[in-house]
């Protein structure tokens, strides 16, 4: 089970970075730049949530695969930037994989470490969307996540229904999967239908 | 004395918070993006402290009070978005009595590490400061606390003046009262008088 | 061997705070401003790398010197901005010594701690490139080491040099000028000949 997790985690960042270099090639970003942004896209949320974890270290300084991958990912979206419209599906697929199973990661590294559930939820939503967030704030946008999309608050739903399994003690491998699917069946409903969350400002204003 | 250390600094939160609340609506996020907001503004600067310290945990993760303190005022903010103009000063005066108080905090603890004076005062106008400045970041804004406000400079003026005092052995509760009101007086007259930092440009540039 | 390191670190450090004090003047910051984006000019990287390796104190809480030199750097260039114009051979010489020498820093401080040499060219990058991130973070622009410079490309091309030695066992103090030297050279040759990277992107698009 372990296993399959870690490649599936290795095959998010492949995922996540290409999704980073897009954003950046839009920038028009020279090659370094459109590396670093695809790799802070990648691993940002897991760096943020081992930083904020005291006595735990980086999760890519201590199996350095990450990388490897992760640079693939850029050199890869450079290469083939112009055909990566006709991947669009696929991307969205991979990239709702990576939301989902980095948000049951950082739940799972929140309960390793007996924090609280709320704690354990935030670590998850951190792993899950704050790549997406210094993605923006490197290329000098308002984070995405913050304005339109319902990224983040599938994660919240995500994590929160992980808990409640755990909770529950529903702690098998097969249990684990559940949130995921969740997760993903959310965000593919989500921009399939485009939906939004409800707006807290009048309308004519 | 700790305790209404303790119960000041919850406030202090639930202030900043609605502070970054408004902030983040003024540039029309989603709930989300206006939780998140309310969030790093109410803990960025204490996280950034206890991540500069090795060997220190976060102080939202040990304790998660602070976190649904900060949810309140997010969601009071949301809430009563229309009517928070008539509380302008009341928040103000938050706002005050956190940046006094996370600064004093920030203070003791860089001292609690026997650290070098100027890192404890360092460490000082991080934790007071430090919120605000991410959330302009976050919203894509240079941080104001660079451009008009004399906000950290009185931050660096009280947590001198608590050095001074804790140097000279004048370590009770009573004293630690004093850079608090110092730094809530100050604040007080430059904003009702309007005092900013000399120019360091010439006029007709 | 190791006090003229931490000799030229101090002057890279001052070096690195008058540009950043440029930078904020140019954007018009107030003196705080001014002072804070300095600061993280010159010690964004190293922190970082710092706040990376689990159970590393930063470099500067350790040792407050840094500080000082920062603020001097800072002061300095508020007071001589008219004058500073003049000086900008001198500076781009001060600022590339201190590229050179926080990227040979931070790939031995990677390999003190035994980690893959790929993460330890990650973190000499991260040591010798990320203050000027940073900087431009904090005035809202997009870091212009992803735009248009090749100053993080030759921090890369030197940390893998430097690898290239150790890993020969090339490790005297007489090895470890050859990747500042490298550097340097590289440096200066791409402002003098104004080389960029090659554009991946197509002309008329």
């Amino acid at each position: 089970m372990e296993e399959i997790f870690y490649y599936i985690g290795v095959i998010g960042s492949f995922a996540l970075a290409i999704s980073g270099a897009l954003v950046a090639m839009n920038k028009r970003l020279d090659p370094f730049g459109v590396l670093i942004v695809a790799f802070v896209t990648a691993v940002g949320g897991g760096t943020l949530r081992d930083i904020l974890i005291e006595g735990r270290d980086i999760f890519w300084i201590t199996d350095p695969n990450y990388i490897y991958f992760i640079l693939g990912g850029a050199v890869f979206a450079m290469i083939f930037q112009d055909r990566l419209e006709i991947l669009r599906v696929q991307l969205l697929l991979f990239d709702t994989i990576g939301l989902a199973l980095f948000t049951v990661i950082g739940v799972q590294v929140g309960l390793s470490f007996d924090f609280n559930y709320t704690i354990c939820i935030i670590l998850g939503v951190i792993t899950g969307a704050f790549g997406g967030v210094s993605r923006d704030i490197l290329v000098n946008e308002i984070p995405v996540i913050f304005q339109k999309e319902i990224y983040a608050t599938i994660s919240i739903i995500g994590g929160g229904f992980y808990i409640i399994l755990v909770h529950f003690e529903c702690k098998d491998g097969i249990y684990q999967l559940l949130p995921i699917a969740l997760i993903i069946a959310l965000r593919l409903i989500v921009v399939y239908k485009e939906i939004t969350l409800p707006s807290i400002y009048k309308e004519n204003e």
